[in-house]
C-alpha cells in the first residue's frame, strides 16, 4: 500500500507536469522534485507498520547489512512490484481525461518510467548507482535513520521526523542526480508502472516500453544499494 | 477558525496568483501548493483544541472509523462550513483593490472554488475519491499521524510535527493529483467559499458559480473519505 | 541580533531578486516568500535567548496577552528597530557592487520597505492588519506554538520545531496576503530599513522613502497584533 | 564522506541546471538553492559520528570558541578538502556524458566552484564573510543549534531536527546572500572540488581554474568564522 502510495503521486506529478490540460502543465523539475519528494513522505509513513520498505533496493541494502532476514526479502519484493502497478493503474485513473486528450500519446511512457537523457549503458548504470549510494548509505550510515528507528531497524518509527529526513534525501537526490537517467533508484519504481503501461493501461498509441532500457534501473539500484550494505558492513566492522 | 484561517490563506494564494496588481502574479502551481499545503498547517495548528477539523471528508471518516462521535458531527460540519464562508470573504477584503482592478472579473470563481479542466462527471469523481483516499487513508493509518495524536484521535496534539506532516501530504496531492480538478479534496473548501461568491461578495461581473459541477467536490470527498475509513476498518479488524 | 539577521536576511532576498548582476536576479516571488520565511526561522532562532522578539506587533500582542511585561515593550521596541538598521547596513554591504551597478536605483526602495501595488489607505491598512492578525493570532492560539514555549511565553525553546512552524506560517503569509502590500507584518521591518535607505546608505540616485505610505505598514501590524491578542483573551476567558 | 556527499549533490546540482540534457537543465536558483541546502542536510547527517564537520570555516569557529581541540583541526582540514575532492569526481562520473555532449565545456567550472558576478577583492570578501559569519553565529548561537548538539558539541545529534534546522539556514544564506558570489561559505567547498577540476577531470576544452580569485572563498569563509566565534565569546562573557 506504501509503494502504490508512492507511485500514484510520484507517477502523478509526471502526469501533471506533462499532460496537457493541467493545473500543473509544465510545472518543472523542481515541482517535480517535490512531488516525488513528499511522495516518499506519504508511502514510507503509511508503510511503516510493515516496516516503510517501498524499493527493492533498499530491502536488499538491509539484508546485506542484516537489519532485513533474507526470508522475508521475496515477500518484500513481491508486495513492492504489486504496490507499484496498483499505484501506476490509479495515477492513470487519476489522470484518465488527461490521457485521452493528450496530443502525443506516445510520449506517455515517461510518465510511468525513466529513461536517459543520453542512453550509454555503463555511465547511466554509474548514474543510478551512485544516486541509490546516497539513498542507501544514509539509511544505513546516517545516526538520523537509526534514531527514528526503534531496534535499529530502519522503520523511521513513528514521528514525522525520520520521513522528513528520508524526504529530504529524496529530494535532494532528484534535484542533484536527477539529470542524467531521472533518478529511477528503486527497481519497483520503474518496472512496475513499466510494466502496467505495457500490458494493462487502455492508453491508445503507446509507445514501446523501451525494454532495452529497463533493466538498468533495476540492476542500477540493486548495486547501489548493495555497495551502500558493503559499506556500511566495513565502516561498522572497523569501529 | 481553523477553516477560516484555511480558505483565506488558500484562496489568498490562488488570488494572489491570478489577480494582476500582485506581487505574486502569476507565481504558477508550485507555489499554489505550497500556500495550500502551509494554508492546512497554520488552519489545522489553529483549530487544534477542538480537534483540528476543518474538513468534513476528515470529519466523516473519523466518525466512520469510530473516532469522533456521530452526534458531533453535524456541529463540526456547520463550524467548517461557516468558517469557509468567513474565511472566503477576509480573503475579499485583503484583495479588495485587485478585484476592483481585475480587467475580467467574469473569471473570479476560480479564486474560491475548483473546477476541472475537462468537464466529466465520472472521471472528475474519480480524481477526487482518489485525492481524499490518499489524505484520509493517510491520517488515519499512518503511525506518524496517530503517534502525533492523543488518544488516538487524530488532532496532531501540540506538536509541529504532525501538522508539518499534514502538510507534506497535501503539498503532494497538490502536485500529484490536483492537475485535473484542482484538488477541492474537501467540501467545506470548496461549497462555502462558492456560496461566499454567489451570494455575498460585492464582485462585479461575477460569473456564475457553476452550480452544475458544484456536487462533484463535495460528493467525491465525502466518497473518498468513508472508502479510506472503511480500508482502516477493514486493515484494523485484520490485524 | 535577531532582527538585523531577519532584516539582512530577508532584505537579502529581495536584492538578490531586483539587482542584476546577481545569481538569483529575477528569482520571483516563491523564492523571496522563502527568503523571509526562514530569514524569520534564523532570527528568531538566534533571538532565542532574549525571548525570539523580531517584531513589535509580535511584542504588542504579547503585551495585551499580558505574556509580556509592558515595562519591558520599550526596550524591545528600540532593540528591533535597532536591529532592523542594522540589518539594512549590512544588506547594503553585502551586494554594494550591485546597487553601485543598478541601472535604475530610483527603485531600489523595494529592497528594503514594501509598498503597495494598488495605494489606498484603508484597504491598504486591511490588507495589513488580516496578515499580520494571522501571524499573532496563531502565535497566541496555536498549541504549537504554546507547546514549544517554556512556561507559555511564546519564545519556541530550544527546539527547530517552534522556529520552523512560525516559518511555514510567514511563508504561507507570503503566498497568500502578501500580493497588495507585500506583507510588512512587522513595523520594524519595514520602518528601519526605510530610515537606512533615506539616511544612511549610499546609493547614488535614490528614490524619496515614501513617507506617505510609511505609516501604514507600522499602524496596520500593530492594529493587527493588538485585535489578535484581544481574540487571545476572549477566547481565554469563554474557554 | 560527509563532505563528499555534500560536494557530490552540491555541485551535482549545479550541473544539473548548467549542463544542457539534463532534466534539471535550468531549474534556476531556488532550484539550486534547495540542492545546496538538503545536500547540507544530507553530508551533515551521514557525517555525525565524527562530529558533523564539513566546513573549515565551521572547525575553526568551533576550535575558536573552545568546543573543539586545536589539535583535531589539521586532521578535520584534511578530511573535509580530501572529501570535497572525492564528491567533485563522483559528481563528474554521474555527469560524464553530460559532460561530453556540453557545447561549450569552457564554461563548466561554474559547476565546481565558485565565480563573483562582479570581481572585486575587498567587496566579495565582505559578502562571503557576512555569509559564513551567518552561519556560524546561528550554529554557536542559536539555543536550537546547542540543544541539538549532545555535551554542547553542535554536531545536531541524532535527530533530523537540527540538520534540518542548518539547512534551513543554508537555504536562507543562499537565496539572501548567494547573489554576489555564489556564497562558498565553507573554502573547502570552493577549493577542493577548484583542485579536482584543474587536475584530475577529464573535461575537454577546460576552463583556466581561475586561481586569482580562488584565496577570496578560502579567507572569507574563516575570517567570517572567526568572527562570529569571536561574537560568541564576547555575548558568552557577557552572559
Amino acid at each position: 500500500m506504501g509503494t502504490a502510495a508512492l507511485i500514484l503521486l510520484g507517477n502523478g506529478v509526471v502526469a501533471n507536469h506533462v499532460l496537457r490540460k493541467n493545473n500543473g502543465h509544465n510545472g518543472g523539475f523542481l515541482f517535480i522534485t517535490f512531488g516525488w519528494a513528499f511522495a516518499v513522505f506519504t508511502g514510507a509513513s503509511i508503510a511503516a507498520p510493515s516496516g516503510a520498505h517501498l524499493n527493492p533496493a533498499v530491502t536488499l541494502g538491509l539484508a546485506i547489512s542484516g537489519k532485513v532476514s533474507w526470508a522475508n526479502v521475496p515477500f518484500y519484493f513481491i508486495g513492492e512490484m504489486a504496490g507499484a502497478i496498483i499505484g501506476a493503474v490509479l495515477c492513470w485513473a487519476a489522470y484518465k481525461l488527461q490521457f485521452d486528450d493528450h496530443p502525443e500519446p506516445e510520449n506517455t511512457l515517461g510518465i510511468f518510467s525513466t529513461a536517459p537523457q543520453i542512453p550509454n549503458v555503463a555511465w547511466n548504470l554509474v548514474t543510478e548507482i551512485i544516486g541509490t549510494f546516497v539513498l542507501v548509505a544514509w539509511i544505513l550510515l546516517s545516526p538520523v535513520a537509526a534514531a527514528a528507528s526503534p531496534n535499529g531497524v530502519p522503520t523511521f518509527g513513528n514521528s514525522a521526523l525520520g520521513y522528513a529526513g528520508v524526504s529530504f534525501v529524496v529530494l535532494v537526490i532528484g534535484t542533484s542526480l536527477g539529470g542524467p537517467t531521472g533518478y529511477a533508484i528503486n527497481p519497483a519504481r520503474d518496472l512496475g508502472p513499466r510494466i502496467a503501461y505495457a500490458f494493462l493501461l487502455p492508453i491508445k498509441n503507446k509507445a514501446n516500453a523501451n525494454w532495452g532500457y529497463s533493466w538498468i534501473p533495476v540492476v542500477g539500484p540493486l548495486v547501489g544499494g548493495a555497495l551502500a550494505a558493503l559499506v556500511y558492513l566495513a565502516v561498522h566492522n572497523l569501529t
